[in-house]
């Protein structure tokens, strides 16, 4: 591709950015975290009303000079390591579903850390997957090990780099430990950090919870991955436009972004947001609508302004089967951002807005996926790729289909769906009539019924349950 | 929107025009249809062996200077007329499917000029579709009628543009005909004519068909609303390369536009094209395929470089029921034309590529249309939208809801769907947990209960029985 699509001129990112200026420097950001507040009082911020701090120009244009333009995914394995922008479209799961639709039976119920264990070894056979940002949370966990419950199963079982949250600093710690001790040592895992670390620290309008406050914080100061992402809600908690709520989100962005650089200069960090609309008539929350798909390609633009890479939330879907809605709401808004720049895609998996996992939602996204991978790719540019000896050789009314070109381009000329039916009705009919979800349970069933060469040793896994009395299992049981 | 996606650098444009001048000089077109042929001969081009038509490159500029860069559909109704690329996107129905999924039943059979008089009744209640192109074959169709048994259900319902194509000049001339009696005259047929025509008279690579040349060059000479679309298929009748087959259809292109502009210097033109590439694992023609979305997107760069508006179809699917696939194969294929710089999408109501008619997807499609349209319009830009204002009275903490800027764009702020649900779960369940299919059945049944008032006359209606003996009846029954 050699040229993204934009929604803003030049002087209009420009606009958007002194707006944003105008409105942390104005109106400023509730910090209600005492150690927050400082930092940014230390920095050349003002604090006027109680906790209100507001953030001048100069300084916002000062610490947005800190950043650096890529930020890296690691895996148990580096060979799955993803870096953004280069490696862009990254694609990631969807995070946190409390359900799930139980792959066996049909039935909705409460995801559990074996069904994180089952998805995070599916994930290292996904081609379209890049990332595991651990789908769910798991119900079964004992008392005091809520983040080691979902880190533990995801890690033991997946190579891939895997993100996630944890509500606590203390939870954060037991992760890392887990961490070391599947990388043998703190150096070896310091050297490979594949937890990244994800959080929500502003409640909008242009406020610091404190939670995810505390986390960002200690994160970047510990060098630990993590990133935040911003998350308006059009109507409701950001203004019902799409030029307003980008203007507001994008400030909430800069200040964040000034907080993790007042820490660390030069701390990895991406443009993320998750922008909706509110549907108006029914209050529902629909990260599904077209909305967020629009405004992802005008925060990438923002991003591209400020050299950071860009992604976060995109392509989710309101429906609860994976009917056409679940199909269309995913594929368009993921083109749309795809084709306005964005770098990271946190997509795949889920349904019912962000609250149900669905196991055959994820091998159709992984199949969506390498559709926007290879829409990204696009054309090869050069004289063979015209094609004009072939053409001449064939001549009108002849056919490609003998020529040795045809041959050597047979597996990369475009991409060859695993899931997706191509055949015609009579065959189709004659195969069982499956709808893509039905091909794609299949698929997953081929895959969850190999040996499981990912997972740990059990010598570190013995470890791990020494180190953690009570851990759950942490085993992938199909 | 600023700026489309691009694939190609300008430079990269220029050689590809100039790899379509020399397919063109080089190897020429077959043309078998000697009318054609004597057109090319006398305005420059040369017959090297039989029929084999070489078409000199100065030849090809000369004639592609005589476009004009507007194509307008006139509607019965011409409240309905649309104009590309200033009406863009104009959205169409998928034309010419043999089959159909009866609306009541469920069951595959053959389509009926019935279902065509509801299809058509339909598309002037729904809001995403702006040309009717006649969906369906009529099984129906009496001995001699097979074009008027389309043409005058769709036409009786539908006031709306509407677009077909007939095998033959006896057929057209009889829809013309129709025309006329329900326009009132030939003259008000002609001030208004609600019929455009399309075909596709070359057959990849590079071969002038009998019947649709004769058509176009017809319709040419006569100043009736058509155009010709290109449909290479890449590993059969194109190079399996995304870039080699642009360069073929390119070339195709050329030609046909070069033959109407011989004909008809400034006769209104698209750039229309159905780019597949074939499935080489089966031979399977998949024209839900991201490549045919990304081959549009550089043939709409093409297209801006002849100063043309451009489209075809786009955002089918292999699928043989409204599930997953079905939505993200239109749904991704369209965003990728629709940044690209599509303006015209034939694309809605079918399944099973191209072979089967269904009611559901149909109203789907609208729905996938209209979040195109609001995905086109982006982002209004002024000193209001960026609410800097309201973001200022709500400040950090507050809320927008009750705000009288929220108030005032409750309605235009965001997309609306009536079929897609944002409902959560427990209230989606309480409503029978229907799928997106079984929501657009309901709306469909809703709208083809209304008494349908955009029926012709009764007078105007016994005229055409009275000129056509033995006519289906050609209303909407529900």
């Amino acid at each position: 591709m050699k040229q993204f699509t934009e929604y803003l001129t030049n002087d209009e990112v420009i606009r958007v950015h002194e707006a944003s200026l105008e409105v942390l420097e104005d109106v400023g950001v509730k910090v209600r975290h005492e150690r927050a507040k400082e930092i940014f009082l230390k920095h050349g911020c003002i604090e006027k009303d109680d906790h209100l701090v507001k953030i001048p120009a100069k300084v916002v244009d000062e610490f947005m000079q800190m950043t650096i333009p890529t930020f890296t995914f690691r895996g148990r394995d580096p060979e799955f390591d993803k870096t953004i922008p280069q490696d862009s479209p990254v694609v990631i799961t969807g995070s946190s579903a409390p359900n799930l639709i139980d792959p066996k039976t049909g039935e909705h119920r409460r995801a559990t850390s074996e069904d994180i264990a089952n998805i995070a070894f599916l994930i290292n056979e996904l081609p379209g997957i890049d990332v595991f940002s651990i789908s769910t949370l798991a119900d079964d966990a004992p008392q005091g090990q809520f983040s080691l419950s979902r880190f533990y199963p995801a890690a033991k079982n997946c190579k891939k780099p895997i993100r996630g949250n944890t509500p606590s600093i203390s939870d954060l710690k037991m992760v890392l430990k887990l961490g070391e001790i599947i990388a043998g040592s703190k150096a070896a895992y310091e050297a490979q950090p594949f937890f990244t670390l994800h959080c929500c620290p502003i409640i909008s309008p242009l406020t610091y919870d404190f939670d995810s406050t505390e986390l960002i914080i200690y994160t970047t100061e510990n060098n630990i991955p993590s990133y935040p992402t911003i998350v308006p809600n059009g109507g409701m908690a950001s203004p019902l436009s799409l030029l307003g709520s980008l203007v507001q989100a994008n400030a909430e962005f800069l200040s964040l972004t000034v907080l993790r650089m007042m820490i660390k200069p030069g701390a990895p960090h991406i443009y993320a947001t998750l922008p909706v609309i509110s549907d108006m008539r029914s209050g529902d929350y629909p990260p599904g609508a077209i909305e967020t798909g629009i405004l992802h390609a005008a925060h990438n633009q923002m991003a591209r302004y400020y050299n950071l890479p860009a992604g976060g939330y995109i392509g989710l879907t309101g429906a609860h089967t994976c009917d056409a809605q679940s199909g269309y709401e995913t594929g368009m808004s993921t083109m749309v951002g795809l084709l306005g720049g964005t770098d990271m895609f946190n997509m795949a998996g889920l349904l019912g807005a962000l609250m149900e996992f669905d196991f055959g939602k994820l091998a159709i996204d992984s199949e969506i996926s390498e559709m926007l991978k290879k829409t990204k790719s696009g054309f090869r540019f050069d004289e063979d790729e015209l094609c004009i000896d072939v053409i001449k050789e064939v001549g009108p009314g002849g056919t490609f289909i003998d020529k040795m070109h045809t041959f050597e381009n047979m597996k990369d000329a475009a991409f060859l769906p695993k899931i997706a039916t191509r055949e015609m009705r009579d065959t189709w009919k004659e195969k069982g009539s499956k709808d893509v979800r039905t091909r794609a349970m299949e698929l997953i069933n081929e895959i969850l019924s190999l040996p499981n060469y990912s997972a740990i040793s059990q010598e570190v896994d013995r470890q791990i349950k020494q180190t953690f009395p009570g851990i759950v299992k942490g085993d992938s049981v199909w």
